[in-house]
């Protein structure tokens, strides 16, 4: 009980702490106070006597009194004559939910303005820390969440957390799961044309900590990146935050404008790309372009970094090749998600990376957090090697397809306003305002559906600095949502461009 | 069928793979053997014939047909007459491990040494990438996993996994699940004395994650971070991989040398420090260092963060102050770790940040992964809630005591060669050596000990240039196991000495 006492009770009573001029019976009653309500002590528990307490703690005994006092006042204690002091068996009210310090307490402020670094500040511009999920339409790229054969999942789940050894329990290799690996390296290259063993694959919990990883192997801080415009902002944000300068290379309907790239950052470090379907406006990079691309990264001693985002959904026409495996000279870090196509919560991404920057890539890995959470990773690749993934992939792609085929069907009647992109892979279809409203704000489009419920992503949002338009995320909606959801939109283009 | 054949055997047979020199034919017949291996095409599946596939590949029926032969003849594929092909009822044994290309195909090199960035090239200087379990003595502070209450644990896992609703399965907030929150901040203040509302606890994977995204936010590439010499190097590699100089600042008994600090580097951004009990040395910060600490950070504008690894641990002595609860500045970044009080492979810590922080810190998490993985989030809630964790701390702490006292004693055999530090808290002890062995080379005395498969950690490996010693772990030793070993250490000592 001594030591129980110490530890659960630590009360700093020493001169550390009345330096800070705060009596020490309200101190030990405070962190009393704090135990019970964290459940470190139990409802009803006995605690150790007056005495006792004292001694452990190396104060008075009135002390002990004082603090035992006032608990009891406000009802965490109570006292039983004879029997000793118990924690109470239902907390006061206003303390089922941990104690908070008042807002004035709890601010120690240095100045209003904390110092930040250079790079934190530019993060502020990020344009949103999650996005909430929602069934609205035309919210992008979220997966209907009730495909997910939830219940095949928490039987792996259960399997794998209950197996014997230690595997899941300790220390894991910064790289990930053998296991895992080897099912990334097969399904890649079975759904996707990669061509890697599974020493190449690092195992992570997001495109975003894949890209930063490769933005700190492969440049230092001010060296430049390439990414595309229109691109995906929060990719180069974590470029940003490794450091690196972003350069905006054009997208045009074969993909990054290489010749561009070459004008605007010739000597960049790494190109940031999605050649099978680009993000946001859908194009497939077309096979000159990649040429052009392996040219350059091959002159410059340069990197590409294929976000192949959502390779898995392709619906119609020949597949597209991934870069990865057409590369040659090993040049490609390719970057998947399962986070998208299983569920949001699960965090688990890879990069398959050329042979000779393996080790830097599990260096860095291992700096960044160590490794990434190890059940999961078995129960992701008994989800992958049993099956479950194919079968996951099959289900959502003729689900997709379905609302794809109502979406673009529907938009037909948007046909006067909108030049829609490409729509024969992954989730979104972007549609470019026409010639007669090219100067419409899509920014006051957006904000002018939102007020009817209806999601659209204006595509300045993507940095485009010369072409407005929508992203209509169509997975969420069906037909009859996705008809009155287009209706709403075309109010507010109207509205917005009178 | 047809789509999925488009799907699963998706084969580029365009330009842009036959560009490669590959024929079709065995392009195809590798994606099909690829979805075999996989799991994507179950053992025993009937195929597609060879007049769909051809047309949905859009080959000619000839290289179907050449690529079915080809697996057929490797024994993937089982024809049956008038039936049809089928995947095989079981895999070649060559391939029930999925297929690596060989080395020379593989290493697709641009040259031998591929373009690392400096901050890469850095790394290589990391100690290990991970630290493979060992039983062995003294391998420094690994829990002994059996501790564990892995039922407990499960039985939470599964309870949680089950719950209706999509909490655990959508995209969560960049922070960490508020009831994670509300625990870590009740937890935290009831066993270290911290001062915090739930909304400064910021969930992150590791002590490394939370120490990286201090030093982007606080300060620029370039910018300078104290750090303790001897110190734990994995965090000081961390502060580099954020671009940061490290200056090395001298430890005595009353911990960080902040006059040193102030001499070596006055302008640092941040001082990483560990006051409640050094790492390695054992010292517990001094309330005058303390106050000199918050002093230079005052005058600076600078920030401290206090990695409180094993404040959980204490075992004599009145409980030690954590900064976090002292500061009245709002300059402490506090940080804590779940991952070796529960087990390594949980990959959860924190992060107690002031509040004009928080936004900084959530976007930086956010630019880095997102969000930490969201079931083992709300498991580990329901842990701490339920009153497990206080539990399991009790046990733990009593077994770690109970060896602490056994290598304690054990220990005085050496002490004609070692000064041991303090002892009175975490899971090792550092004996630094005597006067008369001081020159002794520590990193051979390690090497040597190996041989005998006795675990210590030269002392030169946390970066001190004064002293030569060793690093003990005691966590993972009996009584009997300690007096074998330390009897190693002592031939080892005796021998490099001599």
């Amino acid at each position: 009980m001594a030591k129980l006492a110490r530890s659960v009770f630590s009360v700093d009573v020493s001169g550390l702490d009345t330096a800070l001029g705060r009596p020490a019976h309200t101190r030990i009653a405070d962190r009393i106070r704090a135990a019970i309500i964290s459940g470190a002590l139990t409802l009803n528990a006995r605690l150790p006597s007056g005495r006792i307490l004292a001694k452990d703690l190396r104060v008075a005994r009135n002390t002990v009194d004082a603090a035992l006092g006032q608990l009891v006042a406000d009802g965490y204690v109570i006292r039983r004559r004879g029997a000793g002091s118990f924690v109470a068996g239902r907390l006061p009210m206003r303390d089922l939910r941990p104690r908070v310090p008042k807002r004035a307490t709890m601010s120690k402020i240095r100045n209003a303005d904390p110092v930040l670094s250079q790079r934190a500040q530019a993060l502020k511009l990020y344009p949103g820390h999650y996005r909430p999920i929602s069934t609205l339409p035309f919210a992008p790229s979220l997966p209907p969440v009730d495909l997910f054969p939830r219940k095949v999942w928490n039987r792996l789940l259960s399997r794998e957390a209950t197996r014997t050894g230690s595997d899941y329990w300790e220390y894991g290799a910064s790289n990930g799961l053998a296991v895992l690996r080897e099912a990334i390296a097969a399904h890649s290259a079975a759904m996707r044309a990669t061509h890697c063993s599974p020493e190449q694959v690092i195992v992570v919990t997001s495109t975003q900590q894949a890209v930063e990883l490769a933005g700190k192997v492969l440049a230092d801080p001010g060296d430049s990146a390439w990414a595309e415009m229109p691109g995906y902002q929060p990719v180069q944000h974590c470029l940003r935050a490794a450091g690196l300068r972003v350069i905006q290379v054009p997208v045009d309907q074969e993909g990054l404008d290489v010749r561009a790239g070459r004008i605007l950052g010739p000597f960049a470090r790494l190109a940031y790309v999605t050649p099978a379907h680009q993000y946001p406006l859908g194009y497939e990079m077309s096979l000159k372009r990649r040429k052009a691309l392996f040219e350059w990264a091959q002159e410059q001693k340069a990197y590409i970094v294929e976000d192949d985002y959502d390779g898995d959904y392709r619906y119609e026409g020949r597949p597209i090749a991934s870069l990865q495996g057409m590369d040659q000279n090993g040049c490609v870090i390719y970057v998947g998600s399962f986070n998208k196509i299983l569920f949001p919560a699960l965090r688990i991404a890879y990069a398959i990376v050329p042979v000779p920057l393996i080790g830097a890539f599990v260096d860095a890995k291992h700096v960044a957090d160590g490794h990434t959470a190890l059940l999961t990773q078995g129960v992701l690749a008994a989800f992958i090697n049993e099956g479950h993934l194919a079968r996951h992939l099959r289900d959502t792609r003729a689900f997709y397809d379905e609302r794809r085929l109502a979406f673009l069907e529907e938009a037909e009647t948007l046909a006067d306003l909108l030049d829609f992109g490409p729509a024969s892979a992954g989730m979104h279809v972007t549609g470019i305002f026409k010639d007669r409203i090219r100067r419409a704000d899509d920014r006051s489009v957006a904000t002018e559906c939102a007020r009817s419920s209806v999601m659209v992503d204006p595509l300045s949002k993507y940095g485009d600095i010369a072409r407005r338009g929508l992203v209509f995320g169509f997975a969420g909606a069906s037909r009859a949502i996705s008809r009155s959801g287009l209706q709403v939109v075309r109010r507010a283009i109207v509205a917005v461009n009178s």
